[in-house]
Parts: C-alpha cells; structure tokens; sequence
C-alpha cells in the first residue's frame, strides 16, 4: 500500500478549495457516494454520468483539495473520505453537507 | 421596508449553490463580515478588494444561492445573512464554515 499521488496535509487544507470540490454536483454525489458504502472504494466503482477524463478531473479536484485520499493496493486505486482530517479542521462542516437535501 | 430583487424561497435553496457561493474567498470575506457585524448592514459598507461591477456579481451570486437577503431601506441597500433559512435547511452549516480557519 503505498501513495502515488500528492495530497495537501492536513494543515494545507484549505475550506474554499473544500467548499469548490463539495459545490459541483457529481463531485458530491461521489463524495456521498464513497460515504454511504463506508469502507474505501477502487475509484471506478462509483458509477459518474460523465467521460472517462472528466471523472479524472472531479477525483483530481477532490484530492487535491483534501476532500478524498487516493491510494494503491496492487492495481487498483482506493479512495477514501478524509473524514478525521475534514472533521478536525471544519467541525460539522462535513456531515452538514453530507446529511443535506440537495 | 420592500424587497426589489429575487431571493428564492427556503425551500429553493440548493446545496451546491450555496457552496458554491461559500467556496470563493471574497464572497466568504463578505459573509464573515456581516456575520460578525450581526445586524443588517448597507451592502456597500463591507469593504471588498474588487471592481464594483465585479462587487455587484459577488453579492448577486451569494443572494441568488439563499445566503443572503438585500433588502431595501430607503436608498440604502441592507444586507443580511438568511442564517434562520441556512440553519433549518442544513443545520451545522454555516457555523462550520465561519468558524473555519481559511
């Protein structure tokens, strides 16, 4: 298990990039997504109504912005909700925007 | 006291546009602002580092997304934070995201 692709620290994340990557609709369905099935997911597996590169463009959005973690287990690629870093930068901020209706 | 522009109803607001009004800096300088300011304040009193026309975009964005109301007071235009209508719609919300460090 090892990581290939950067991510802000904990202490990079920033709450305007996080309010940006949570504000597009598809980006949020995925992040609601990836929370409902709980455990991380191999990226592909969350079906998006979208081609192949913009998929590539909302996950790179999301990462970079420290919403998701990204990681390798043999060839497939995790990802994760960055819950502890989200919830002890932006208390509630999280299951605020996870719990509402759109 | 009247209303002269569009403000959607409680129940019109979305999610993503209010993240998305949240997620740019100016505007989330401007929400703080009136946020610690607490009454109504005449919308030009909050100084923001933009063109006027650029101003009157960010206040319209904020307004059309259910974050905040204009109102009209004689000439003066008077902001206010919809925290009642942001609160009941998606509590933990707003105070999450004014409480976080940038």
């Amino acid at each position: 298990m090892s990581e290939d692709l950067p991510h802000p620290d904990r202490a990079e994340i920033r709450i305007e990039a996080v309010l940006h990557a949570l504000a597009d609709p598809v980006r949020l369905h995925y992040v609601r997504e990836l929370d409902r099935i709980g455990t991380g997911v191999a990226c592909g597996a969350i079906e998006l109504p979208v081609t192949k590169s913009t998929r590539t463009h909302h996950l790179r959005t999301l990462r970079e912005a420290g919403v998701i973690r990204m990681r390798k287990e043999g060839t497939a690629r995790i990802a994760t909700i960055r819950r502890d870093d989200l919830d002890a930068r932006y208390p509630g901020l999280l299951n605020a925007v996870l719990s509402a209706e759109s």
